[in-house]
């Protein structure tokens, strides 16, 4: 066993010995104690400044790019919006203990399933620093032990966004093991989190393709992520073509770095202004790349190749297809979608449910923008990560996606027969 | 890629392309495809039977167990039991398109998340060639095509059952590819289904602890299952005499053999009458391992090696401690269980309350013996298994654990601001 190895396993195990104290708290004591690390963060922002300022000059010294930059500073502003956003959490009315169903079945037991925390919950995430606090607040809220692993550009930030949390926690009553922070820099930290098995429940990474494709690939720790956001409009031959104009731009424009933002469009050949649509996104400033039979609609498109049917650009790029009808369209999602979040515009309210009961993907949409696809627009409060994974949760992943269940079994004395 | 690796990719891609008009047939018309299946099992009786004497003979030069070869063998009863099952499976309401939750967020959007079969199952079992059928019908109710491999001792007979049953499906509109079975006796199969990331979305072992063991330990395809069903009954001080002597003895003595039936009994130092409680075990034909407190109370008793707490023995066998007080025996069992199944005997409610809201198995008990645990007796229908997993599903499991769900989204044209 190397020593981060046994560092990550000593964190975990610390981890879980923290589980017992955070239950007994209870869900208003663990609200009461998030208030708490909020006041704590937002008094410790000369620290988290002075902290951040050195991780800022290190990222000037190793010429990260101005977006990198920009994701990794802290000002008052920001800090101030990561102590309202650990507020904010603290205020969601919490999952655990909600009776999730009850039976009675003929042996007279009465049986319950309830919700309960999934135990120990490791978070892997890049350079932004709020991350530390916002995720630790969803554990927390949820009541499960959280460790962190930041990226190392951010490591004297979430270090001081650390311990001002776990300071205002623990003043709260939280078990200080049950937020912890991995501060060494050896990467094999993350792959001691990733096989940490039995200790570690779920792995959540929040960052970007290669992060997640890491994870993914050597996780043996159930993870929650999604590793493509290929989010597919298709305009309906019955669509309304200026709602379909305004949401397709929205969808693909609004902001284009997000994973619900779109990124295929699919046209049917009956709808009548494709024309419409693809000037509206040029003039709005996207790339076209297109089949033929657009080109000859758009002729300021260019031709697409097969990889842009597979390509989540996050960019003002857009592929764009003419199909043939709802099958050819549904046929192209289920080809080259990420199951993330596709979109039918249609006044066909048939056409609509067929495609919204078909289409498989985590959030299947009608007459909306793709980018809804998030856990606040959805009324869950503040989300974790969205998940295209099959099991446990799909789409954005708030506080319930965070529990699980266990069955509670009361009888009056039976033996089964 | 090896043959057999090749061979399993084309089933899973089979299973995949049979999603689709498995979907189209709809909830009824799968219930009644179902039920031709099960006619079908029962016609094909002369088929199976001449085909389970082949595996009978082979079982029998092969030397294997008189157990062994009792799980294997099929007779008229046993092929009818077996059409029953499906038939009962036929009938279980179907949790698929049912609603979980509703919501309409301040954007106007209204949401639902719908209930979707996960897609497409492994199921990987040993000697019993009636999982085949069972197990399949339980995939078809729920909506999932399924890829069976069982062990190699009961091929012929597999090969019949499945035939018979596809057959059956096959008249009821089911695509052929939606029950698989993987015939060829290559081992690497096995290992082909556990690393079919993105092919098969689950994988439920079913079998020997060295089968799960295997399969928790290669698989890259989540995995429902439990390996140890390590069970805890404790008898707190209030417990009422006689029925923690009945529950006690039920829940060892019963069926030693199956991952419900109590493993440990431990008894609280204020309980009036332990020496009742062993002795009731001893008359029953149960060999007792226990500490020294109680080898004092029960000298036909003998003494628990470390080892004891930690064995799940499915044997009469049983290891018994005296703990001092409710948080020991909870110690106890958060220490040696496997988040099966624990039991408290109690008529102090508090001191119940505390066990069942502290202990974190997946099913906890007040009252009623451990070998309640199982889908039947929780008015669930058959079970394709019990998980100990923290996610997606614990407990018995059945119809809904072979379900995910989806987010449908309804809007009138809203865009994001």
């Amino acid at each position: 066993m190397t020593d981060t190895v046994k560092l990550v396993s000593e964190m975990a195990g610390r981890a879980r010995n923290a589980r017992g104290g955070l239950a007994k708290l209870g869900d208003a004591a663990r609200g009461r104690a998030l208030n708490l690390a909020s006041d704590a963060l937002r008094k410790a922002a000369p620290d988290i400044m002075a902290a951040n300022a050195i991780d800022m000059a290190a990222a000037k010294d190793a010429g990260l790019s101005d977006a990198m930059q920009d994701r990794l500073m802290l000002d008052e502003s920001r800090i101030d919006a990561m102590a309202i956003a650990v507020a904010d959490v603290a205020d969601l009315e919490s999952p655990l203990g909600q009776v999730i169903d009850e039976a009675s079945p003929p042996n007279g037991l009465k049986l319950r399933r309830v919700r309960i925390p999934i135990g120990v919950i490791g978070i892997i995430y890049e350079s932004r620093p709020n991350v530390t606090a916002d995720a630790a607040a969803l554990a927390i809220r949820s009541g499960n032990a959280v460790i962190l692993r930041g990226g190392s550009e951010a490591v004297n930030s979430n270090r001081a966004i650390h311990e001002a949390f776990v300071k205002g926690l623990v003043e709260g009553g939280v078990p200080e093991g049950a937020v912890q922070l991995v501060t060494t820099q050896d990467r094999g930290a993350v792959g001691a989190m990733l096989k940490a098995q039995g200790m570690i429940d779920m792995i959540i990474p929040r960052g970007g393709k290669s992060l997640v494709e890491r994870v993914q690939d050597e996780a043996r720790v159930p993870v929650l992520a999604h590793l493509d956001g290929i989010c597919h409009t298709y305009v309906h031959a019955s669509a309304d073509r200026e709602m379909a104009r305004e949401i397709v731009v929205n969808a693909k424009m609004r902001r284009t770095g997000i994973c619900g933002a779109m990124e295929t469009l699919l046209i049917d050949q009956d709808f009548t202004a494709p024309q419409e649509l693809l000037s509206a996104l040029i003039d709005a400033g996207c790339e076209l790349r297109v089949d033929d039979a657009l080109l000859e609609v758009e002729p300021r498109a260019v031709s697409a190749s097969e990889t842009d049917w597979g390509t989540e650009y996050l960019a003002p790029v857009l592929s764009a297809r003419l199909v043939s009808d709802l099958d050819d369209a549904m046929a192209h999602i289920a080809a080259h979608g990420s199951g993330h979040t596709d979109a039918i515009i249609a006044e066909d309210k048939n056409a609509a449910d067929r495609f919204l009961a078909d289409v498989d993907s985590a959030i299947v949409m009608h007459n909306a923008s793709t980018q809804f696809a998030d856990g606040g627009e959805f009324g869950l409060g503040a989300e974790i990560g969205i998940g295209t994974g099959r099991l446990h949760a799909r789409g954005p992943v708030a506080l319930e996606g965070l529990t699980t269940y266990k069955w509670v079994v009361r009888g009056d004395g039976q033996a089964r027969s």
